[in-house]
């Protein structure tokens, strides 16, 4: 038995031991604060400065349009707070579009905003994650300040059609400078096309730690003449959009891991798919009744997402004696897994609470071997036989309760 | 001559060896996600909630009383707009009371409240940077939502009667709930008491950059009950008052390096008191002219700032030639380094636009010896002597355009 199979990546991924010893110095002898008005301060500017250029390259952008934040948590709030803040005497009541599929980041503060008396149109998708572009097109209005929508759902995978989106937004502002169009690219940085003038949007959310980088790093694209203020002030640093101490270590590390992310990609996104391919090709000749839930189609999802139902089996039972073997893995996205509440994101696919409870997401990563998935695929049937024995078909009291 | 002569700590710090070692495994091969519900994520969590363990016990605080954020900007700024958020409907026009003294990490956020509509009391503080607790007095009201005073300045290093105002503040509210205070301890950390119930504070701010951990880390202390809502929205985490993915390994770091500061703050004190006390005696005896800014009283302040006015000389080009020499100082704080308006600080004692552009910082730090500061006295003069040469004594025409 494997020491550990580690395939929860789309809550978190291992940092790369090239971005571990490219952020080394910076833990170290380059400890200056790149405010400072000396030399150890700007040996830390220096480094923080060809970071944004590591990255503004990758994307294809201006240096000046890369802001770097805490989180993607943090970027996607800045990315809505602050477009909204903007709107203020434009509109007599700002309208947002969203989809239903979104991570907690883009959810919550968007929440915030229909309390505050924006109006927030939540668009459906369909039982394999996918927005309808009429539906979109039907709900655009000129009160329309902000569309956020995410790249690769972080539960199932499902790709939208950001370009299409892109084109239709821009033909519909004309000159006008709102709606603009933000998108959450946090799970699809390790898979998909990056660059914004491919995909059309005026801000874009990268995270760091999905990509193989550290934790406690992030950024957000911000297209030049984006009207947008900050959710943090103090300092001015981030080109007054973000202030804070720059966290140079981390910023280091981040550009180093996009920039290994883009040379791998297509490698990865080949061997995923293949793995992706045998595992679950494997899997349904054990379990007739497993359903894989997400697209079906490559073109429609990232590949290192595959999310399960298995009927009757509580996830969390699952999960435990999965964990007991050394397979990790997770149910809907990390943040939510304290939760009762089932995932929202498979339920607006149509799984019942049932469906939803009994589903698990295994997570790829560039780590990840046809032997640790093998692996898995000769536990699973054991481990669900034994969560047959243990509990009845129907869910447990207790897991309501917890 | 040395390497280089640091004495920028009061704008940061290197990290403690220690407290990279202690950083390391989490970097490494503790990676999981303290939401996934797997070990991996379990070993992050315990982490995590062992590092929250132990900044509690020396703050003497409840776990749960221990936000970490990523910078103290924006602990500050989750302190400040989270508390004014919940005084909607309470009082018709909220009110703050704070000092012209604070960090631009108070002083932004409070603009912004006062750009919403609340009233912004600014108290003023004498020549040795002092506030006056019957000004104070005055301005306490029934409408008065958030006290915001920090407890040792970062230029001049002044401290405040944190625990005298919350004596005053308790007195005053009875069973009210408002007026909230809150302290920017950042700078006092690593030199002062940091029990909360001695200090008698309600809400405090903690920088782990500024005691030898690691940049992208800080904690905001909010005693238990006090009414506040985030600022950044998302899957929940920290109790629900800061959600994005916790940064473990800084975390872990800061805990460390909170501890250690902890348990060398008297010894670090009587070092720097001394070391401060045989700079300024020996560079009396060579600069007849030059004003030391900031209180004379041990009592007043903290020991590791030295703040001083060289009459005539431009700090730009003091530090320019310094630096050249190795010796990293700064001008004000290093947030504003970039500012061509002279320190608020500086002006809010009373030096002129003149005065203040003439005046540099020398932070001491753990890793600061006598032999480091006689190098630097014996420098002093002749750069000083070699500006004089270069430049007429009023200051430069280019100073102002850049």
């Amino acid at each position: 038995m494997p020491k550990e199979i580690y395939l929860d990546n789309a809550a978190t991924t291992p940092c790369d031991p090239k971005v571990l010893k490219e952020m080394g110095p910076f833990f170290g002898e380059i400890y200056g604060n790149p405010s400072s008005f000396n030399d150890s301060g700007r040996k830390a500017r220096k480094a923080l400065e060809d970071a944004r250029e590591k990255i503004a390259r990758i994307l294809g952008a201006k240096n000046q349009e890369v802001i770097f934040t805490s989180s993607a948590t943090e970027a996607n709030n800045l990315a809505i707070f602050g477009i909204i803040k903007t709107s203020k005497g434009i509109v007599a009541q700002p309208q947002v579009i969203t989809t239903k599929i979104e991570h907690h980041s883009v959810l919550e503060p968007i929440k915030k905003l229909e309390e505050y008396g924006a109006k927030i149109n939540y668009l459906s998708v369909n039982k394999e994650g996918l927005i309808d572009l009429n539906e979109f097109k039907k709900v655009l209005t000129p009160e329309t300040i902000l569309i956020s929508i995410i790249y690769a759902n972080n539960e199932i995978g499902s790709l939208q059609p950001i370009k299409k989106l892109a084109k239709i937004i821009k033909e519909f502002k004309k000159d006008s400078e709102y709606p603009y169009f933000h998108t959450d690219a946090s799970q699809a940085a390790s898979h998909l096309d990056l660059k914004v003038n491919n995909l059309g949007v005026d801000l874009m959310t990268l995270s760091s730690h999905k990509i193989y980088g550290p934790k406690g790093v992030a950024a957000l694209y911000i297209k030049r003449g984006t009207k947008i203020e900050p959710i943090i002030y103090g300092g001015g640093q981030e080109f007054g959009l973000r202030s804070a101490t720059e966290t140079v270590p981390l910023i280091v590390g981040f550009a180093k891991a996009l920039e290994i992310t883009n040379s791998k990609r297509q490698i990865t996104n080949n061997i995923q798919e293949k793995l992706r391919e045998h595992f679950i090709n494997e899997l349904k000749k054990n379990f007739s009744s497993v359903k894989i839930n997400g697209p079906e189609n490559p073109k429609d999802r990232v590949p290192h997402i595959i999310n399960l139902t298995f009927p009757g089996i509580e996830n969390e039972q699952l999960l435990l004696q999965l964990d007991k073997r050394g397979i990790w893995a997770s149910a809907g996205s990390a943040c939510t897994s304290h939760e009762i509440e089932p995932s929202h994101v498979l339920t607006a696919i149509g799984l019942s609470k049932e469906a939803s409870r009994s589903s698990i997401r295994f997570s790829l990563g560039r780590q990840t071997t046809k032997t640790g998935l093998d692996y898995v695929l000769k536990i699973l049937p054991k481990v669900v036989k034994k969560i047959e024995k243990l509990y009845p078909k129907n869910l447990k009291k207790h897991y309501y309760a917890r």
